[in-house]
């Protein structure tokens, strides 16, 4: 009976025939077999958008990278490593009518990173040279051909948050970002909470603090919203 | 019953009345509030370490990075993020009559983390500086006052494990040295197994390879009877 009920509510959703690829969880990149760069995101909130648009009848792509927390159920699941790998991914989910990235994507990685672990060396300490990593919601957001119809980004900020957000989603091309504010002070990086101002063509609009799936919810109806609005106008 | 029958044990094994410190774990490496450099210790090796001293009735400090695995009961936890925060966590525990340091120590840390989010600049990657961070193992070894009476050391390799790791034993001045080859095709770092060689001044016998329970098991048997042979000697 519940499972008839789940069946039919995912046969049901506004979302239902979409397809639509989130991103999610850190990258990890590599400096020697043993060590790599990493960064504080625990996945929960990528995971946490996943399965509300899944809950809304979406068919979901989720590319994630080594999260802390477990994906959600009923989705595909692609895991990456590292920046790279997620780019590679996103490409090859492609087409998709909306595309959230959730992920904390590494900027740069190690160029050449070593096969054999780095040694200690008296007193002597690495020369790391970095590249930057591909600017994956940027290239998707200016795809000639193929773009998603709704590209949605986070921005994790710890200043200035509605003006670097504001000035991040003129920059990557996408139409709507996500911001939030990742000082430590906040908790919000590894905890269950998160504190968003979501930033479109019309301006700003802050939300109260609330739970990273009630985050997750509200996105997914507005998106199932916009979806919805750009049939509409077809 | 099964509780009277443990604390029977604890109350009889050949460690009863002996302090002993295991460190474990990875340690991680701030760049910014958000990145961070880390390493594969799943912490599995040190927590079966303690476990498995804390089962021949020694008392346990189990300082430890932020690992994979749970911290096993019956031990004073010391949670530490950072190298730095080990040492003096280590510092902080002695005198002990053993002192097993199981954790993967990042060998430098990044100088002056910024407190703000480095930002993506056009083109711009960083220019990380690197210190390094201080040696625990040697440290330890060298105290002229309050040395533990056995200081044991590991050595994960990915080449040339037993020369490397006999090198290590007398740079570091420690007493033991238990080396494991961690190449990512030995699925080593983060599995269940280990195989390792115990190098002593005495030279190096390697042990078949084994589940970690039976690595630490094997391990604590061999301090206690170094530690009763020392009670002997004295």
């Amino acid at each position: 009976e519940i499972v008839a009920a789940i069946t039919s509510r995912l046969s049901q959703g506004p979302l239902v025939g979409k397809r639509v690829l989130v991103t999610s969880g850190p990258t990890h990149e590599p400096i020697d077999p043993v060590r790599y760069i990493a960064n504080r995101s625990s996945g929960a909130q990528g995971t946490a958008v996943a399965r509300a648009l899944r809950a809304l009848g979406a068919e979901v792509v989720f590319i994630t990278g080594p999260a802390a927390v477990r994906p959600p159920e009923g989705v595909e699941v692609v895991p990456v490593e590292t920046a790279q790998e997620m780019e590679a991914a996103v490409l090859a989910a492609l087409p998709v009518d909306a595309a959230v990235f959730a992920a904390a994507v590494a900027d740069w990685r190690v160029i050449s990173p070593t096969d054999q672990k780095l040694k200690k060396s008296k007193g002597g300490v690495p020369d790391l040279k970095f590249a930057e990593n591909p600017d994956i919601l940027k290239r998707i957001s200016n795809l000639e051909a193929g773009r998603p119809s709704l590209v949605v980004g986070f921005a994790a900020e710890t200043n200035d948050v509605l003006e670097n957000a504001t000035a991040k989603r003129v920059r990557k091309g996408c139409d709507w970002i996500l911001a939030n504010d990742v000082s430590p002070a906040t908790g919000i990086m590894g905890g269950d909470e998160n504190a968003i101002s979501l930033i479109r063509d019309v301006g700003a609009e802050t939300w109260p603090r609330m739970k990273k799936d009630d985050v997750a919810a509200r996105l997914a109806q507005k998106i199932a919203q916009a979806l919805t609005d750009l049939d509409r106008s077809d």
